[in-house]
Formats: structure tokens, sequence, C-alpha cells
């Protein structure tokens, strides 16, 4: 088995169907990676110590994933000197509002790349991006999935303009 | 001097002007206590020595106060299993929104006690609250304290009631 | 029976369920306790004769549940020298916000220890806290809390770790 | 001096000069009013008694501001079975949203009669509005007034077409 | 048929069931009433020949609850010189928040008394209350009105007690 | 086939079915319109490449839906001249709010036309009311619009003077 | 004088100086305009007869400003069948948040094209872009405006390259 | 002159003095940049032809700071292959939640990496951290400022120790 590169962790195994999207796209790029549980409030010290091994272990990008004051990415940012992503999650009744400010609005000196409420998918591709950066043929890769992604907007409008909005619309029910 | 039995924590030197009015509250109640500087996320090991220490040293309680992604007061309370009290702080551009629900919204089973954005005060007087839970004589100083509380408005209320709003207003611009 | 040490009120008997996550705490911890429905406007007398009542009987603690215009906690906080903790409940259209804004942003000199919208397991956990700075056999009973979270967490890695992510999830459904 | 039928209480003697907007509009209508401070926190015996006084003095409406978690007017309308206006104050580091949630939200059973943050002046005139529902006197003046301030308009409008856009900006500089 | 004294508008007919709420209160006090649906928007000259038809024939409050950008309320209270009382809903996208914007932020001279999101039931005592001030049966009612609510507590607060809150819960699912 | 004179672009196709509320409307006032989907981020080239196309081929307004950070609109507006109206959709966890920010706070020089969240059939109709402008006939429609819309209501006020709200809401159930 | 082809109301005269932001484009685009001052509130009357009449003397486009519960253009748009933009202004505690409310969430059938918080310019540009839709020389000039922006940009970005960002702050400073 | 690793973008001129706190990271770690102005909107031609020049010439990290409805870094990251990191900036009447929704709730497949409302410094820093994965001297830079920002704090936290809060606070002011 290759070094892992991204680490993923989960505040919760309540969260995992989500943070699955992340692991998902890090598959579909051939990235290795490891995934585990750990919460920043119930489990700070492993927390802290997964951190510690993960660098010393070669990881150069953690994503974590949490709700409500949503510390997780933030403590694993306070000890990782690498890129660390945060996904905010919406479970809970402030609906993610309160995630997404936890996550997003950390002090100057300790950043964690933010990106959307439940945005988990988003955040697999970031790490693919960074890790881009200095491996070409990873960069080529994502240049051919902006491609696809393009390309799957065209056909549905292809799709579209073929069959109109009313069958369209009737398919997808 | 006598045993600290709360310890003060503010994210930055420049929340201590805040964080002071908690402070002030400690010593009108003669409460022995320790205040600090620490970052969640500039600090971490300090934070958790700190809280370490503090628990061994036979603190009580512990004040924090953060504003941002205000994760202070939840890193400490991963570490400390007695009261942990939050007071979020407004400074940054979304007025203290964002670390009122970073302070607040703690997962099950780890709880932040929070007060108002920048209510150092209150936080002051929660944790005298706490130590009168086992003291009777701070008991009797919280009684009286909500006696000069009610006392204060009344005396405005005669003043106003004698001078009548216009005057009262004047005098106080 | 042992006296009550925590009373509970919940501000009608809808809130009863979510609040009954704070009783199963304090039985969980052996903690004496008194439960009772009150509103701060439909019954404003019976909850400040309910306060002053659970004062002199020695009542340590009140923890108080309401969603809405949430002013229970700070009517309880009025009348009660000690600790008061405020669950802000996120029945209504305004999922919670409202409730989290009218329990947690007190004015100077009346605190209510505020916990996360719907946090009623995290109020009885911060009753147990306070009660424990009076009383080292709860601390360690606090402690222990605190080492089976993070143990709970770990047997959640270590499961996922062994069956992956995809079985987690397929088996949690 | 005739018996008053509007009381207005403001929170704390800072919220004064934003709630003598409304007192200003009582005098201009002729209503007989009283006038106090009073906080729901910190003098809540005071705001009950006071309350039970205007009540049975002939009080016929009760305006009450306050900001925060701003409980005065739904403390208020738990002791009075008369109209309760509610004016939430905007002071406070979440601008008025947290005393606007405290005030409106109220359950079923015991209204709050709710006007804009700041808004006072409301408050005095839906004061005299309610009063002119069983005083034909005053619904004429109401009358009168909503046609004086449909006249400021028009005479703005005149001024604004006759000296254009440019110079009645300069001109209010 | 007595002389309607309350007029009662739905912004739509899908707000009905919401706004009977209000209705309701009014047949229980025996206070005669009409009701319509009119919209601001939709049907102005309707909305506007309304209200001057009920000011004409003796209407003295008027009851307007709508959804979004809530303007119902406002123009009634354009058009109507007594109290309107203002009910935000909440269907659509933003769950009432527009519309309690869109109500209760109205501009000095022409206010509007809001009540809570979809709180028809309190708009309905609020007018109630309002007539009262000129009506001593109806206080009276009204004090018995309050005294229900308490009482309504009270024997929940007794069964609680006697039942324990394990039993209480599972009665009510 | 008539010269499309309005383009409809669905930033996804879990989106046709609101944006089909716009085409709804311009399909019954005979509007020759075009549909597409594309998005602002996984089809750009598209995006601008139609913008141009639509432009050239005298396509007088564009109409762009979309969710989250919501950009079609804006991106459109970049490229084209003439009107843009841009409708927030409500999907994700953040239920719209953030769509609405990204398409209605435009900065100065390059407007978006932005209706309600969710707002489609009024991004129909406001492409009709541009178009009708420079079009009497199409004017004409509109006035016998607003008249049908006015006349619903009264159709159904009248339906529930005559059967009473109790039958009206049965009926609808 | 040419006959007016755009209305552009502000609420009050506390409004002109931002509504004069639309002015100024119209002016700069040479169509002809006229501006008023009237409130949905205060003078209702006024505003329903100046819409009839700018309807009647040709006007095609009204352009509307109103802060807080901001009815303006929805009153507007209630009789205008022609395009009617709306301006949520800030002025006030909510910062504009309950103006944006109050003018975009319009209901089905009656659009408001709403612009940014004191987004006057845009309004004022949109305006010409809707005129310019039946009218080539105008959206000639709309091509020649979106240049000139890039244009804007483009020199800035050079000089910004040749001088440094240092010296480029120091000079605006 | 090394060729640019970053590349950073500012959407108006007055968005530079904020956004330079993003290039003094990248200086004080030597990290070779360009820095120019470009709008998504008034300048859609020059940010997409930047963009693919920028990745031409070997850029691996684009910054862009927008305010309003942010979409800058949304319209770069649509056609960047590599890592984009946002900037919400909070100028404007919405404070920045409108930049910050703009900004960070990208759909899935085109992420931007998010960071705090005006929190251009930690963009720089998490563009040294990507530049890190693949440079092990950086990381150890990085790895030395960690340290640093430890000590800073605990130096404050010796000074506040040694001269007491009145003291400090006092010499700040």
């Amino acid at each position: 088995m290759k070094k892992a590169l991204v680490a993923v962790i989960a505040a919760s195994d309540s969260d995992l169907a989500v943070m699955s999207e992340a692991v998902k796209v890090l598959e579909t790029f051939d990235i290795p990676y490891v995934m585990t549980i750990s919460s920043a409030h119930r489990s700070p010290a492993k927390t802290t110590a997964y951190v510690e091994k993960a660098r010393k272990e070669g990881v150069k990008i953690i994503i974590a994933g949490a709700s409500l004051a949503a510390h997780l990415a933030g403590v694993v940012a306070a000890h990782f000197p690498l890129p660390v992503i945060g996904v905010p999650l919406k479970s809970g009744a402030l609906h993610g509002f309160d995630a997404l400010h936890a996550t997003v609005q950390m002090p100057p000196g300790v950043p964690v790349a933010t990106v959307a409420v439940d945005g988990a998918k988003n955040a697999g591709i970031l790490a693919v991006q960074i890790l881009a950066t200095g491996n070409e043929a990873l960069e080529k890769k994502l240049i051919e999935y902006k491609k696809s992604l393009a390309h799957g907007v065209l056909e549905k409008a292809d799709k579209l303009e073929k069959i109109g909005w009313k069958t369209y619309i009737d398919e997808k029910k």
C-alpha cells in the first residue's frame, strides 16, 4: 500500500456518509489516503496524536469535517503545518450557519481552507488540486476533470434542447 | 496569596480590556484567580498545558474569551472536567455572530457555559455563582449583589421621577 | 429521597422530551433533582414561587429550557442567586436563532449559562460539573466520563479502520 | 394631574433617550402617562409591583423598551392583561437582532405588540391608536396626524421639484 | 348580527389555516369580526377599499397576515388610523425571517403591532386586549384567561410530578 | 419559429423544475424563448459563448437561475449589455440566503435584476414587463394580467364570505 | 423637455443622496426622467396617484428606494404594469437586511427587480438596459459603457504593475 | 526575477490594502508572486485571460479577494485547475456575510479554498502551506512560523504575569 498523502477525519461516525464524498474523489484520482473518526472535544488527545503521526508519516493534507461549533479543522490546523481543509456540516438546529462560522473565521496565522457546508466532495477535489501543484500528471487529470464537468453540462443541455423541458422534467421524476 | 479558584484566559492581548471585566468581578468578590493569554490556534500546547496545570493546582473554573471562530473555550472544555465559561467576543467583520456560534454550539458531552457577546462581566458573576454552590458566605454576598442591582435601578427610577426625563437625559449628556 | 440539588424546568410539556436529556445525565451521575413545567409568561407567579422554594430547599442549580422568545432562564436568573443554565429550544419558525438570542444575550449583572440549541444533555453535564467544584468524588466521575467519551470515539475509529468506511456506513443504515 | 393611561418603562437609564421618543408622542396627543426605569432582570420585584400598581391605577397600556435578551416587555405582558408594546433596542454587538427576537417571538397566549428596532416613536403612536379605539376625538387627531405625515412628504416633494435634487441635497448637508 | 369590531385579512387563501387561529380567539371572547382575503400586491384596490369601508363601518382593529415581503399590514396601516396588527407568516424559503422584517420594521409615523412569526393566536388576543382598554367586562375575561393559562401549566406540572417524566412523555407519543 | 427574445439558463438540470415556472409565463404571453442548462463554474466557456450567441441572435433578456454561491446571473451580466434577471434558488443547507446574497449584491456597474428566492415565475413576468416597455400590446396584456390577479383574489374573498372560513379550510384539505 | 421615460421615487428626503446615484446614470445616458419623494406609508395616496400619472404620461420604468420594511417598490409594482426596480437602503439598525428582504421577496405575480443594498447606481444602469431592449443606439452605448468599465480596471492594473502595491496604497491614502 | 508561483487578484483597487496582507506573507516566505486588479464583472475577459496566462507561466495558486456578491474567486476557479484561495471582503452594507456566502458556497466540482472575512493574511499563509506540500524547506519554515506564533503568545503571557493586567491594558492604550 502506498504512503497516505491525505488524511480524512470525521468528527463523529454520523458524519461518515457526508465525508465519504471526499474519499470517493481521492479514490477516483488514485490518491492514497487514511480515514479516521476523531473529535476535537471528545477525543482531543487522539486528535492531536493523530495529526502528529500523520505529519511524521508524510501526510501532506488533512481534511476535517464537523458540525455545530465545528472546531475540528481549527484544532488540526493548530498542530499541522501543511494545508488543512475544513468541511462545515449542516446537522443541528442552525443548519450549518454555526459550523460555517466556526470553521472559516480562523484568526490570523492559522488558516483553514474552508469549502461549502456539506461540501465534502469539493474538499476532496481541493486536496487533489493541492497535490497537483507539484505533480503535472495530476494537474492534467484535473484539466480532464474540468473538461468532463463541462461535457456533462453540455450533454444535459443537448438533451434538454432535444426533448424539451417538459419531457426532461418528467423523465427526472 | 491564596490558591487560585478561577483561571481567566484571553485569546489575545487585544481581548484583555474586555476580559478584565470578569476579573474585576472576581476581585470584588475576593475570589483568588490567575489570568493569562493563550490561543487555541497559535499556542495550543500552552493552552493544554495551562489547563492541566490549573486543574492540578485546584482551579475550579476556567473562563475563556475569544473572537471569530472562537475555539478557545471549547478546547479548554475538551481538557478540563470542571465548568468552562465561554465569552464570545465581537471583534471582526461578523460582529460576534461567528464567535457566539463557535462558543455555544458545543456537541453533546462537552458543554461550554456561554454568556453574551462581550459579556465578560457576567462570566465573572457566573464563576462566583458556581463557587457559591458550595459556599454559603458567597451565596449571601450574591444575594446582596442582587439587592444592590435592584437598588441601583430604584435609585435611578427615583431620580427620573424627581427630575423628569428631559433633565435626566440632559444630565447624562 | 435525597434533597434535590438541581431543579429542571421545561417551559411547556412539549419541551419535556428534549429536556429529559438533562435529567438522564443527572440520573447517571446520581444527582438528586426535581423537575417541573412552568412558563415565564403563562405561569409567572408559579415560576417565581418555584424558584424561591427551590432556593430555600437547597437547590443549587436550575436548568431552564424554552423556545421562541425564550425568557424562562432569564426570569429564573432574576430571582435565583446561584447558577442558572439555559437551554434554547429550536421549535418554531426561526429554528432556535430566536431562543438562542433570548437566552444568551443577558445584560450585565444577571448571567445565564447557555448551552447549544436543544443542548439539554450538556445542560445536565454542566450541572454535574458545577456540583463537582465542591465534590471530588464527582470530579473523578467526570474525569471517567471524559475518558469514556474518548474511548467511544476510539472504538468507532478502530471499527472504521477494520471494516472500512463503505461497510461502516452500510451497517449504520 | 390626570390619571395616567400609559406607562413607559425603560430597562436602563441608557435607554431613556430612545424611549423619550414614545413619550414625546404621548405629550403631543395629550395622553397622561408615567415613566420609570425598571429591569426584568435586575429589579424583577419592582417590575412586577409596578405593573400591578399601574393596572390598579387605571393604566391601559404599557410600553417597554429593552436591548439584548430583551425580556422586559414579555415579563410585563406576563402580568398585565391589557396591551403591552415592546420596543427592541439596538445597543449591543448583535445590533438589535437579539432584542427583536426576544421581544416579538412571544409564545401563544401572551402577545407583545412589537414595533421596529429603536422604534419608540411608533410605540407612542400605537398607544394613541389603541386609546383611540374608544375615543373618537383621539381618532380624529390621528386622522389629522396621518394627513400631516402625507402633507410633510408633499411639501418635500414640491421643494424637490422646485429646486432640483442637487440643490436639495446640498442644502441638507 | 353585531357590528364587526375587528377585521382579519389573510394575504392569500393558503394563509387561512394559520390566520384562523386569530379568529378562534375572537369567537371565544365574543368579539364580532369580519374576515377576508386580500393582497397588498395582487388586489391593492380591494385592500384599500376594504380598509376604508371597515373604518366607516366602525371596525376598530385590523389584523393582517402575510408571508415573504409581507407588505399587507403596512399597506393597511398606511390607510387605517387605528391599530393594525401584523402577523408575519413563515411560508417560503427564508422561513419567515423575511416576513418578520417586512412587517415589524415600519418607519416612524406608521406602526404595525407585530406578533411572532405564525403568531395568529396572539394577534387575536392582542385585539381583545386593545378592545379591553375601554371595556371592563372584557378586561375581566382577559384576567380569567391569564388565570386559565397559569392553571393549564399547573395541571401539567402536577401531572408530571405524579406520573414522572418517562410516563408523561410516553403518554404524549 | 420566431426569433427568441428571452433566454432562460438553469445552472443544473435539478433546477429545471423551478425554472420552468419562468418559461410557462413566457409561453402564456407568447414570448419566443430559448432555454438551456449551463453553469458559471462547470461550463464557463459554454456560458460565455451562449451569452454572446444570444446577444447576436437578438435575445433581449437573459434569465439565470442558480443556487449556493449563485454566480450564474452575475457571470451572464458581465458579458451581456441588456437586462439579466437572476433567480436565487434555495437548494442547499443555507436555504437560499447564500444564493440571494450571491445574486443581488452585484457591484456598481453590473446590475442583476433579482427576484425572490425560487421566484422563477416572477422572473418570467419581469421579462414580459421589460419587453412591454416597447410593445403596447404586451403592456395591455400585462394590465389584463394584473386585473386577473385581482379578480382571482376577489373570487376567493367572495367564496370565503359565502361559505365561511371553516368550510373553506376544510375544502382545501 | 423630453417626456420622462423613468420615474425615480425616494421614500424620504434622507434617501435622496443615495438615490441620486441612479439619476446621475440616467443623465449620463440622456434618459429623460422625473424624480420625487413619496412614501408607501406616510403618503400612500400620493404614491398611487403618482404611479397612475406616470403610467399615463408614458413612463416606462419606476425606480423606488426605501429602507427598513421597504414597501415602496412593492406598492408601486402593485399598481404599475411595467418594470419596477427596487433599491433596498441600509439605514437603520438592521443594516439593510430588512430592506433587502422586504424588497426582493415579492409574491408570485408582482415582481420587483431588486438591486444590491444601496445599489442605486445599478438601478439606473438596469433602467437604461431595459430601455435598450428596444433601442439599438442605447444598446451600443451600454456596450461602450461595459468597455469603459473594463478599461478602468485595466488602467488601474497597469498602474499597479508599474508603481507596485506599496506606492499605490500610499497614493490612495 | 524568479517565476511567480502565486498570483494575487484584487477585485478593485479599494481592496488592495486588505489584500496586501497576503502579499506581505508571500514576501516573508520568499515566494515569487504577481499581483493585479481584475473584476469578475467589470473586466471578465481580462480575468479569464489573466488566469490562462498565469497557468501557462507556471503559477500554482491564485488568491482572489472580492466583496459583495464576491464572484471573483469562483470565476477564477472555473478556469484554473489548481488551488484557488478566496478572501471574502467585508466592505458594503451586509458586512461580509454576502461575500462569505458568495465565496464559500461553491457547487460540487469547483472548490474555492475560503478563508475568513478580510482574512488575506491567512490566504497568504495557506498559499505557502500548499507550496510546502512539495517543498521540505518551506515546510520547515512553516514549522518555525508556528513556533514563532506560539512564542509571541508566550511572551505576551509572561509580560501579563509580570506587570499585571491593569498596567498591560494601560500600556496598550
